[in-house]
């Protein structure tokens, strides 16, 4: 159903805008951009911006006015920052999704983004079906508008083809492996702490002989790969550290074959 | 808990993309940013990409290494465009949202970007807990950096902020007025068959009378408000379009004073 999806971009100002947004919509699987009345296209900062979608780009169809642009669409929905001083059905992009999601598949919707200083008028507005708002900062919440385009066509995408379509690994990953609710009594180890045992780990096996420096292999990927998955806490870390401290001094006393000061039931476990 | 998620732009190449990940993020209400080697920064290009999060990115910390980026935070989500060698614990970024609305109030976040044009280093993904993955065209899923920003910042705010926190008034349309299931035996009407059916409503409305075009109001507001949630079926706008019609033949008939030849019984309704 995407393909019945259109993004039309109303007097975009600055040509790198549309570029960006052309590329936003084919990381999603859109491809029917109209501009109606840009300041400036086409434009090598436009193309630049498109990066691997200037498909999408030069097949931008330039329109005079929003009748044009709006040709054949059954669903139009209009994004904007705030509500207008007549309140419109409006959603969320996750209750658009949802709304999306019941459509029937000869649906074709029209999602309209405005002036990059002034959004779309009221005039603009109120040919749409729907508003849409993103949640955002109420301090600040003016999303670049192909930042905006690139946000509602991720939820057009989820609601049209799917979370993980193109996700196969990660659909293995999640079978395979399902992360586990954490409930902590000790607070959680930092990134560097845990960073720092796996150096120490990847010392001890190497100092042991088990870990060969010239072929390593993916033996520390992973080791990394299962402590980081399992998240260990402060003292959990403190413990591990702990071992490998004692490894290494043991092995330092047998070298130096120094007395032993840990006979068995001499110290605590 | 925004004020625990840092973003960590690793090498980032185009200053202009260090400022539009700033205002991504301040629209989202994040604020912490660490630059770890940036290519250029600061930079004037930067600061216009900001817009109005010129805050944000004056405040971003430059960091040698990356482990100065991360100091202090339990849980770094590393974003990949896909997955490599050695499979990591992969999420999306609505199942990342799920998860992170089961983290303790201490979590510190870090979620790294990588470099424009070859994203994270192997070494740099296997410092993360989770790998966080945007599902994306399978034939072009390169999410320019600040957009992938804008993503993931905008699923945190969902996931720890809530949908709607700022959208007062769309919660309480949505009260007002649920958005029917649609279950059509007619296609739908276009857009512009329902434009053309208001204008048409709105000359009569004016010669009617009724409307006076000098003081409008907000009346054609309204009706293109009840008209456009309605989403009328073609059946629909063409019998309105019908009844506008034989209004206006009526009247035109009435101001001739011409026989009528629209006489009770003589039509069927």
């Amino acid at each position: 159903m995407l393909e019945n999806v259109r993004v039309v971009m109303v007097e975009t100002t600055h040509p790198g805008n549309i570029g960006a947004a052309a590329r936003a919509m084919k990381t999603m699987g859109l491809a029917d951009l109209r501009l109606v009345s840009p300041a400036v296209y086409p434009s090598a900062e436009a193309t630049a911006r498109a990066s691997g979608a200037g498909d999408v780009l030069s097949a931008a169809r330039v329109c005079a006015d929003l009748d044009e642009a709006l040709e054949g669409a059954t669903l139009v929905i209009g994004t904007s920052a705030r509500q207008r001083r007549i309140p419109w059905p409006c959603l969320t992009p996750r209750q658009l999704s949802a709304q999306l999601q019941r459509e029937p598949e000869s649906t074709r919707i029209a999602v309209l983004f405005g002036r990059e200083d002034r959004g779309l008028t009221n005039d603009e507005l109120r040919r749409c079906n729907l508003h849409v708002t993103v949640p955002a900062n109420p301090d600040y919440g003016v999303l670049n508008v192909a930042s905006a385009v690139q946000l509602i066509a991720y939820e057009l995408r989820l609601a049209l083809v799917g979370e993980d379509a193109d996700l196969p690994e990660a659909r293995a990953r999640r079978e395979a492996m399902p992360l586990p609710e954490m409930f902590w009594d000790e607070p959680p180890a930092s990134n560097q702490a845990v960073a720092g045992f796996l150096d120490h780990l990847e010392q001890v096996m190497t100092e042991s002989g088990f870990l060969n420096p010239e072929q390593p292999g993916q033996v520390m990927t992973r080791m990394r790969r299962l402590f980081l998955r399992a998240r260990p806490d402060k003292m959990e870390i403190s413990i591990l550290r702990g071992t490998l401290v004692a490894i290494q001094k043991h092995a330092a006393r047998q070298a130096a074959d120094t007395p032993r000061d840990d006979e068995p039931g001499t110290r605590q476990r």
